[in-house]
């Protein structure tokens, strides 16, 4: 039977939703405005790209989803607290996020900041406690976890909002400090994203080495179709058309031109497919995911 | 020999501020914006109040300092990274903190926002990283490192913090609205300073009660005793003060009277001793450090 991408990532985002909303019920009844405010922004409907890539993975090593899921949602968490924090006034201030108002406009400047910081914070206690329940090995539980502090942190996502913000309003930014930058930004979670699944399905060192180089070159693809995205406009992009020519990014497209920035999404595209072709077809929905963010046209 | 409250703390102050210094090192010649403002929060001379109960509280079952280190230098990050963004412009909006301009003031509101993003983030990998490098057992490190998420979490310290804010302003705050906010705001890292210290020193169930509750009296007597110097000054307070009466925040003192509010801070700090009672020696340095702070002007 043919492999349906489109109902294959439907199925894990509702898989996600439905876990996300379970994971931060709180108390349904008389809930503060600081769970409010996480639920807004957790919910409002992501593509969940980072999840459903650390499920692809898992399933490229013979697992099955439910066991790598809460540990897919807390990075789903870490992923929203940024876009939450990204949005501030004091940042990008952007008023449109996933096609609804951006949560400090919702809930104020106050409770954005806390619903991000409560979202990190949140998801490291929920990582241990679901994967120590369901049975992961403290060691490798140990060692994801600290994976992903370290992609987050200060040398890897923080570092890359940090670059972001010192190459605003720059003009002559290079193609490698924008590569560089975005690597960092968008491309640290996403490849811990991949060999998270991985770790936690047995990877070999060998294995995990060519997901890396996958989840690298999947990371930028996808930052450049976003630039391209941005420029010519998608259909249902959910942020403001022209954001980062208004915010002073430089850009992909805006450096090497159009044509030439999708020529490299497409090469690069091409090498996420080469670094999996010792892979079964187990990982086809790795593969099948990286030539569908490729095409996308939102 | 007598116990110097005075020297031990000194000597543990300087002990955390080496490791501190270490742990954040960078690249010492080139640091970033984002680097230099972590250091500058982090190393700028705090009372090191919670690693060093949390090195006390391992003493007093025979630990060495040195094996729990690391594991304190995260939790003084975690607490560093919350006083950074409670002084935010959109939380407290504080321009003073031990005695320096605020992070936001020197470096900007975006690197302040980040700078305590990154402190959050980096505790969690360098918890894990030394604390597996230092032999703690893989259970007690997930035990411990989710113990102090929870604590700092939305459930704990960030709870705290929103209530914090909801109650700004308002006239009818009750003696258990502030209390509670106390708790949480400020409690439950202190508690989980104690208890994770205990932990590691491989406390039993019953031992952990009697110091959470150690810990919980201590706490809010900290708490209280800093209300009252916000009102009557200390000698070297290092922030505004009456900062609580311009921020509009109710106090205890300002609910209860300053003669009730230094009786309160007195029973708690007997219940701390109290707490104490089944414990030999070695536990000298946590009632020392319960009645230092009582009796504290700073």
């Amino acid at each position: 039977m043919a492999f349906n991408i489109k109902s294959y990532l439907a199925t894990k985002r509702e898989l996600i939703d439905r876990k996300l909303d379970s994971l931060l019920k709180y108390s349904s009844k008389s809930r503060t405005p600081l769970e409010e405010s996480i639920r807004y922004s957790v919910l409002s409907g992501g593509k969940r790209l980072r999840p459903i890539l650390m499920i692809a993975s898992y399933e490229a090593f013979g697992g099955k989803d439910e066991a790598v899921l809460p540990i897919a949602c807390a990075l789903e968490m870490i992923h929203t607290y940024s876009l939450i924090h990204d949005d501030l006034p004091c940042m990008d201030d952007d008023s449109l996020r996933r096609g609804v108002p951006t949560n400090h406009n919702v809930y104020g400047e106050a409770v954005a900041v806390l619903a991000g910081d409560a979202l990190l914070t949140d998801a490291f206690s929920l990582m241990i406690k679901e994967g120590v329940s369901s049975g992961l090995r403290p060691k490798v539980l140990l060692e994801v976890v600290a994976d992903i502090s370290k992609a987050a942190g200060s040398g890897g996502m923080i570092r890359g909002q940090a670059l972001d913000l010192a190459l605003e309003g720059i003009k002559d930014v290079s193609v490698d400090q924008v590569e560089k930058m975005h690597s960092l930004k968008t491309g640290a979670l996403i490849e811990v994203a991949v060999t998270t699944g991985a770790k936690i399905g047995d990877a070999s060192d060998k294995e995990l080495k060519k997901l890396s180089t996958y989840a690298k070159a999947l990371g930028l693809a996808f930052q450049i179709v976003d630039d391209i995205l941005d420029i010519e406009g998608g259909k249902a992009i959910g942020k403001e058309i022209g954001a980062d020519a208004r915010n002073k990014k430089t850009t992909y497209p805006e450096l090497v031109g159009l044509k030439k920035s999708k020529k490299k999404a497409e090469d690069l595209t091409k090498k996420t497919l080469k670094s999996l072709k010792d892979f079964d077809d187990r990982a086809t929905p790795l593969r099948e995911i990286a030539l569908y963010l490729a095409n996308r046209n939102f």
